[in-house]
């Protein structure tokens, strides 16, 4: 052995009990969860998820690590109606899609819509309330830390060239208008319960309709056999059994678009006139260490996302904000909409430490040190409340 | 329905019988291999993957498609021996690397090594036998056909940084050769068996010492715990299980290295005097279609990589060879090392066209027409043999 390491034994033996069991402090209930997966998604990695419900499993903190793609077996599942029967992705080319609100309304199937046009972009996919965690009101809704959120290779026909082919968006529409595929309970309004979900048209220049999600067919379980990718934008508006594309005038009807995913105060009902969960905002966190570190040189990775903008840079703070440095992006750069793995080798003495971290995009944003509350935990990025305490001894 | 797909119904037929089951014309007898995995590979995906033998699989062309990176559960497995114990990958920060032929030869950790510092770089993963069907003649080895490469996401640390740490490479060193971990039966010379390879020192600018593939720890069956990853280089060199890395005035006295992985014509026996399987060359090769398609816009897709300098542009022809057309490269640029996907839109009348594709890479190398038959039938890129027969009706 070199000087260079003069605590190894100590070393590994903490840094591989965070890597094997740690979730963040303050939530260790959750890693007690992990290990027993719903039947349909029976294919992902255990070890590494956190099954809140049967319809909400979040990624470990320490697994999303500084991953520059989330391997699909370890991405988030957040349904907001069970899933149709898996016979729809038995052919996935058969699968159709009715197109509205263009000059020359159409149905096509997948196999027709290869044809149009293909684009591969990587892209965040994040839930509304990824961070609701660190919200100190208690929101309703899974308590998700930082795993419901995932950098995806999405493979597709973008918006713009199906609108192409179909003679082009008809006069007057605003937004693009996604309908989910799930099958309505019979006796039900659909419009109380379906999956419909209004972007505004500008959000068409870089969405795509996929087929392909880290280089496979879109699994049933993440919204196969077509999903309805709009890059920056909330994981809720990426429609999943993508059955209808409508350019509208008007937003969805539906009510997970006119009082749904609205942002307000605590204690306020939804309404239209509140903003929707549409474009993401800058973000980042640590993923390691979480809990524990030998004192002398430790290695702090992360993720950082710019939102509708490319993460340009990201500081870490190993003193609870009173000091930052900047911490190297890991690997190449998947464009505006990926999110950028990083790493910073700091020198620790042994005591409590808070690691955090602040990201800025290419708009000149940065994370705030702290969030607002609201009714439904939504958009956290404040860094304080994703820093985590750890002990360096 | 538009008038843009009249023959849709069974456009889709064809192409979903084409991705479900399809292998490369000429090999039919592969297709039925699939599915049945080893137990220590049981994670793949079965559907993608044909199984040569217990230590050699290969992923399905089809289903190579146009993936910007190729998830574990698909990639190739060839090994040379059998893995270690999979204890080894139990306590991954726990395993230990002896590097020797610096000026302060050490015995490390793969924590201690992450210390040093991090990178992440894609990187095809290519068996020196891929290819090797389309010889000709009766070259021993596996058939593979295609599927014996992957696009892979690598972290590790850059082996020029571990070199700084040691205080630099001992004079008179030529190569970077690196021992694997499996075990030695006992009473066999271990030069005989010995999976160590050297590469010339050039290699070590981009070389890195992994513990992450696809952004989780390297899995045993890929060389988990610690994989000597050595970009543009034949996948042989990328020794697994790596317990030593050594500066070293001679290239290594395994057989592995001083007549196995050696170029050499028809019949003639391997010696050190040969060309070794190092740096790998242009290639390209269509995944899609690969059987049938129906008269009308058909959608080819592939896969197409520079070696040791980056891809920069890929022709299709569907007239085997007469003429070629210009595809486009699918996603982002990963790299200098990674392969990137292409796609063409051409227009086919009924018959049976022969599709190609000829790849080049920054260096002005083209794919040759033909290749030279050798010994071991290695490193074939020429891309008739590579080309595909479908039936457009």
């Amino acid at each position: 052995m070199t000087n260079l390491f003069p605590v190894r034994r100590r070393q590994f033996l903490l840094g591989s009990a965070g890597l094997a069991g740690a979730t963040m402090t303050g939530l260790p209930a959750l890693a007690q969860d992990s290990g027993q997966l719903p039947a349909y998604v029976a294919w992902k990695n255990a070890d590494d998820m956190i099954v809140h419900t049967e319809e909400t499993l979040e990624t470990v903190r320490a697994a999303q690590g500084d991953a520059l793609v989330t391997p699909s077996t370890d991405l988030y599942i957040r349904n907001n109606l069970p899933a149709p029967s898996d016979e729809i992705v038995a052919d996935p080319d058969a699968w159709e899609l009715s197109i509205e609100g263009v000059a020359q309304p159409s149905t096509v199937t997948l196999a027709d819509l290869k044809l149009l046009g293909s684009e591969t972009v990587v892209a965040v996919l994040q839930c509304s309330g990824n961070g609701r965690a660190f919200f100190d009101h208690e929101a309703s809704g899974s308590p998700w830390a930082t795993g419901a959120a995932g950098n995806v290779i999405w493979t597709g026909v973008p918006v713009r060239d199906v609108v192409e082919a179909m003679g082009g968006i008809a006069d007057g529409m605003a937004f693009l208008t996604g309908t989910g595929g799930e099958e309505i309970p019979e006796g039900l309004p659909p419009e109380t319960i379906q999956v419909e979900r209004s972007v505004p048209l500008d959000a068409m220049e870089h969405a795509i309709l996929a087929w392909h999600m880290n280089g496979e067919p879109v699994p049933l379980a993440h919204g196969g056999p077509l999903r309805l990718i709009v890059p920056g934008y909330y994981g809720v508006n990426n429609v999943k059994y993508l059955k209808r594309l409508a350019f509208t005038a008007e937003e969805s009807p539906a009510k997970i678009q006119q009082t749904g995913y609205r942002v307000r105060p605590v204690g306020v009902a939804g309404d239209p006139s509140q903003p929707s969960m549409w474009e993401m905002s800058v973000k980042s966190w640590i993923t390691g260490p979480l809990e524990g570190a030998s004192a002398g040189r430790v290695r702090i990775a992360g993720l950082a996302m710019g939102g509708t903008s490319a993460a340009t840079g990201v500081e870490v703070s190993t003193d609870g904000g009173e000091t930052w440095q900047a911490a190297e992006f890991l690997g190449p750069d998947l464009g505006a909409f990926a999110w950028r793995p990083f790493v910073l080798i700091a020198d620790l003495e042994a005591g409590i430490h808070t690691l955090a971290s602040r990201a800025t995009n290419a708009n000149g944003d940065t994370q705030p040190e702290d969030f607002e509350p609201n009714e439904r935990g939504y958009a956290h990025n404040g860094w304080r409340g994703h820093a985590v305490e750890v002990t360096v001894g």
